[in-house]
């Protein structure tokens, strides 16, 4: 068999130029497919993404993407098996497989389900509130952000051929810009097969993800300040990267996110005896064992308290031991095979530079017992313990074994724990198990300036944990400083890492007009026909309706405070009342203002506007006494139509003034608006 | 005189090792300071910043570090005389000196203000909502920001010596980040001063502002990845700074605000006979002489309709004519001088270059008339503008005149407006003037991904405008590309880049203990005393009162809809509610379920609790039919006492359910509550 890997390069695949260099089965050592990026021009991939993926996906809003990614991801997950399959010569385990392959496609679906929930149906999105730069109010500021007009380049690593690539796809394609996607070569092969999927489908539009198998060469040459760079993988890399002339010196964007010294850490308040004992335990096995410990969030430092080392030790030896290792085809394998030859022998190295100052207290670094295949051929090895007497060695903060191996550290109390957690300077994650809840708090915020997360496990959350070393694509991923500095996913964070965020300054006219979400003191539409009378294909932003006035009288807000029960003293004592340093008398309930307000702009027969289902940022401005008079002023704010429903959401902005035109109210009313007919 | 600059290291002023270089005045070429660094300790200064600024600020929360910014800005303010003087060395008028020195302290106050109001009273904040990561909701995330544990380096520009410095300061001293500021030499004597009075006035905390005057020589060698670089200058020096080992290779936050070829637009809608094209022409002449046009924000490029060229050039000119160079000390001066006859050659140097594919429609580089001084000993320079006949052309799009230098382009229709603006290849701004909102929403979304602000101006907001060049504390500073990709400023955003965000999961206890925000799920205590009854010093987290049962009856909607006048149909009229899609059948509102959730909650008699101001995130989650029971259970959330108030704010969490236990209604219940009345 001779698999030549292709690229995807200007809407449609190429060879490269020449016969490529062999990958290698982790399994068996036989050739699984060739690789090599001879001869793809490279600036002409660049330029395609520019001039064709970025205007195709300028043209969808963040619903429409969304739309299309649930698309894909659905298509995708149907077709999983064959990913499966091919995944196995990677060394992983079915169970490795559906961290990388459902993990990755759950991550495009998930995407796809927060840009429809939390981002406007538009092309551009608004950050913050309006900034108010003048006495005035005819010079405001608002921000926004816009999609930035270059290309997101992805240099993937080996270990998550999948999920690796569809976790930074995901949120560009979201954030309206074209991805060019490089794999790691050594498990390229199946980022090929699933890319090649999608190309298949039709899903995605053209120009909007390009596939570059083999070296990179000189693609970075090719970018300027609109374009990103994010990488994934070793520390070293990332600093080669970060030192190229393009990146230096154009702007553009890069992030890393490299492997890092992660920690677990076993609370002070955790004895033998308790659950969390167990829990600890497991999740460190687990964490050894899963992709063969080859994942960037792998557990590499176990922080335990001094006087629990030996029994942690004896606790993970008895769970490691029963680790069956071998041909991930085989159903009893519990480990599979390392990546590859050359990834066994880096992690041997770093075993040996470990030994330095930690002991091996399981596992034989030259010696694995291997189930349904052969132990030369395949890229095998043991699970490997270490414990460091001396806590403040350098090595086991330092030295990432990239394979099965965890070091065990004894600490002596929480601050202790803290501290050594940040010897690792910076990890992409630690995680804490203690049963005290305030402990846990305190001890969060101390490890949080050094990592990208942190997981707390107790008996009440380890049936729902997602695990130590699971990046989710709601959470951000990434950490600081060794970790690479850079962050990814965190839902829709990840998305705005792809977007310019920009400062607008202007009238609020013209804030209307860019952000199309309505600013106080824009134009305002008073026609014949009541707003809640236009469905969403005739409702305009600014169309407006005032209802009022109403006068309070003292006999409404006393039967209101009857008939609610709320009797609170400035309702209902004018003693008390007049005491009060906020109100100085009897003053109205707030609820009555807006229950009376809402009687205000209400049209009561059946119409578009089929509920109000909430209400935000209601503040109470000035108190309203008895005789006030009440007038309500409601603005269509922002219309989101929905993609794949008959009505869509439309924000009112509500303001209640009192008869000296002072504002007394002010809020968002939520409703949800249908369709014109025709159109749902 | 010999003014031999100290630098502000360990807690003492030193003075250099040798006798420094001379920094000469503008304006008459007379020695004013001499600055070196020679011999000062910068490891000791980075160790000494990590180990007692960064604790010192860490045990202030957020409100207690605002209330210092607010004493240091407001002392800074009352002795502002002795700056401007000093300020005239580097050639600046007063109005000129009113944007550096009025321009930091007003920062300063901003900082303190937005931290107050937007902060909690905590060391830590929140971001975003909480996301449940499993079905039971025991397992969730939220993502919080930390102060980060090293060292804020500030290496900041010539043309802002007092602005400059605090501008970067600000935000990271709300951070909790101490600070190590560089100045530029040339202006530094003026940094120098500033800095004295703020280590006079003993309001910051020892350790968390250091001053390092003349050359950083090896300081960053002595960082690592808690630590962050702010550089302001040149976009060369910040390729080279970018290329240092330690930025490469540590993970520390580096960030560049470049100097950039900004541009403004004048309008296609705008003719001759509109106040827009004389505000236009007003805002070009004012931004290329403020500063003697040394601002990294100045317009390098005004771009105007083709047919508009010539009027533009004649109106700008006649402007420019009556602009008086000179003395600062001139009252009849409206231009100073360049920072020193270095920076005024390379001026020199850069309209000999723009002079390749541009004409010089106004000034004479070689001739200026000057007042009160002598044209030979001060760097005094004539405004320059010029005109490039070919849009194309590179030098216009590409060459920074530092100076008092813009070239006029034509540009056909609005669409090319916006690409030549993005030839600049990223700034800092744009402007726009333009009498139409609706086009100037277009052209913003096509000029936001390349720059980092956007201003429109009309003859609605010009009273008010703060002007294309001038950066706000509230509003985001730095841009794209060539600006240098960074980003300062912006209210709280700015600070937020001093920390790190991390993602934590865990069981509601452990994020409400961490957040010091009640999350659902997570413990209620609910005790003799109801909840507001107690002051902020007995009040706590998770204290709860519940209410209930009410039975709300068709009476009671009835009598509501009749009340308030609210009659929407789906409260009266039982035909035409039963075939709404969402509620089927006759529905409480909204408003009538928290008015009586209020009845049942609130606690009538005089004590802590001093008014309701507001109300967040409503929702109404199931329709309340006739004869349902409501129950309400209202949760102290957070709880954030006000510095200098004798109360606080308190948020309580507010969930309404029916007999079945089904969430109807949930939202925040914001309340002022008293401090104990000792500490009031």
């Amino acid at each position: 068999m001779s698999n030549l890997l292709q690229s995807y390069v200007e809407g449609r695949w190429v060879s490269p130029g020449d016969e490529g260099t062999p990958l290698l089965s982790a399994v068996d050592g036989h050739e699984v497919a060739r690789i090599s990026s001879s001869g793809v021009d490279l600036a002409a991939m660049v330029d395609y993404a520019r001039r064709v993926g970025g205007p195709a996906l300028a043209a969808l809003t963040f619903h429409e993407r969304a739309a299309l990614l649930k698309q894909l991801g659905m298509t995708l997950m149907a077709g999983k098996a064959e990913f499966y399959e091919l995944s196995r010569h990677t060394g992983a385990t079915d169970r490795d497989s559906a961290v990388d392959i459902d993990g990755g496609f759950g991550t495009v679906l998930s995407y796809s389900s927060k840009a429809r929930r939390e981002l406007p149906n538009d092309t551009i999105c608004l950050d913050g509130d309006i900034e108010q730069l003048g006495k005035k109010g005819t010079f405001l500021g608002q921000h926004i952000y816009t999609s930035r007009r270059g290309v997101a380049v992805q240099i993937n690593a080996f270990n998550f051929p999948v999920w690796g690539f569809l976790e930074k796809l995901a949120p560009a394609f979201i954030a309206g810009v074209p991805s060019i996607i490089k794999p790691a070569s050594q498990t390229a092969y199946l980022t090929e097969l699933v890319f090649r999927r999608i190309i298949e489908s039709g899903i995605l539009p053209e120009g909007s993800v390009q596939l570059l198998c083999g070296s990179a060469r000189d693609l970075l040459d090719h970018l300027d300040g609109q374009d990103s760079v994010a990488f994934t993988g070793s520390a070293d890399t990332a600093a080669t990267l970060r030192a190229h002339p393009t990146v230096v010196s154009s702007g553009l964007r890069f992030t890393a996110e490299a492997d890092s010294l992660n920690c677990s850490i076993l609370g002070p308040d955790v004895s033998t005896s308790d659950p969390e004992f167990d829990l600890y335990v497991k999740q460190l096995v687990t964490e050894m064992t899963v992709k063969a410990g080859q994942k960037c969030t792998a557990i590499r430092r176990a922080l335990v308290p001094e006087n629990l080392v030996d029994d942690v030790i004896r606790a993970a030896s008895e769970r490691l031991a029963a680790i069956t290792v071998g041909n991930p085809a085989d159903e009893s394998v519990r480990m599979g095979a390392l990546a590859g030859i050359d990834q066994r022998d880096e992690v041997l190295k770093s075993i040996r530079a470990l030994t330095k100052s930690a002991t091996i207290v399981f596992g034989d670094p030259d010696s694995v017992e291997v189930v349904g295949a052969d132990a030369v051929s395949g890229a095998f090895l043991s699970p490997i313990l270490l414990h460091a007497a001396d806590k403040t060695a350098p090595e086991p903060h330092d030295i990432e074994a990239f394979g099965p191996v965890s070091t065990i550290i004894g600490y002596s109390d929480a601050a202790d724990a803290v501290a050594l957690a940040a010897r690792g300077k910076g990890s992409l994650v630690a995680s804490l198990v203690t049963k005290d809840a305030e402990l846990a708090g305190e001890i969060v915020r101390g490890l949080a300036p050094f990592h990208g997360r942190v997981l707390v496990l107790n008996s009440e959350d380890a049936r729902e944990s997602t695990g130590h070393g699971s990046p989710l694509p709601v959470l951000v991923h990434g950490g600081p400083g060794r970790a690479g500095g850079g962050e990814e996913l965190g839902g829709i964070r990840g998305v705005l890492h792809h977007m310019q965020r920009t400062a607008v300054q202007g009238t609020p006219d013209v804030l209307t007009a860019t952000g199309r979400r309505w600013v106080t003191g824009a134009r305002r539409v008073q026609g014949e026909t009541h707003p809640f009378r236009k469905d969403l294909g005739e409702l305009r932003i600014g169309d407006t309706i005032v209802g009022g006035p109403r006068q309070v009288t003292r006999a409404d807000i006393d039967h209101f405070a009857e008939f609610t029960g709320d009797t609170f003293y400035a309702h209902t004592d004018p003693e008390a009342a007049a005491a009060n340093p906020l109100f100085g008398g009897i003053v109205a309930h707030g609820y009555l203002v807006v229950s009376l307000a809402a009687g205000l702009f209400v049209d009561p027969a059946p119409g578009p506007v089929l509920a109000n289902f909430g209400v935000d940022n209601l503040r109470f401005l000035t108190p309203v006494k008895a005789e006030d008079s009440l007038t309500v002023t409601l603005t269509a704010k922002q219309i989101t139509p929905r993609q794949s429903a008959d009505y869509g959401e439309v924000r009112w902005d509500a303001v209640v003034t009192n008869q000296n035109d002072e504002p007394v109210a002010a809020y968002d009313v939520l409703t949800l608006v249908a369709k014109p007919a025709a159109s749902a």
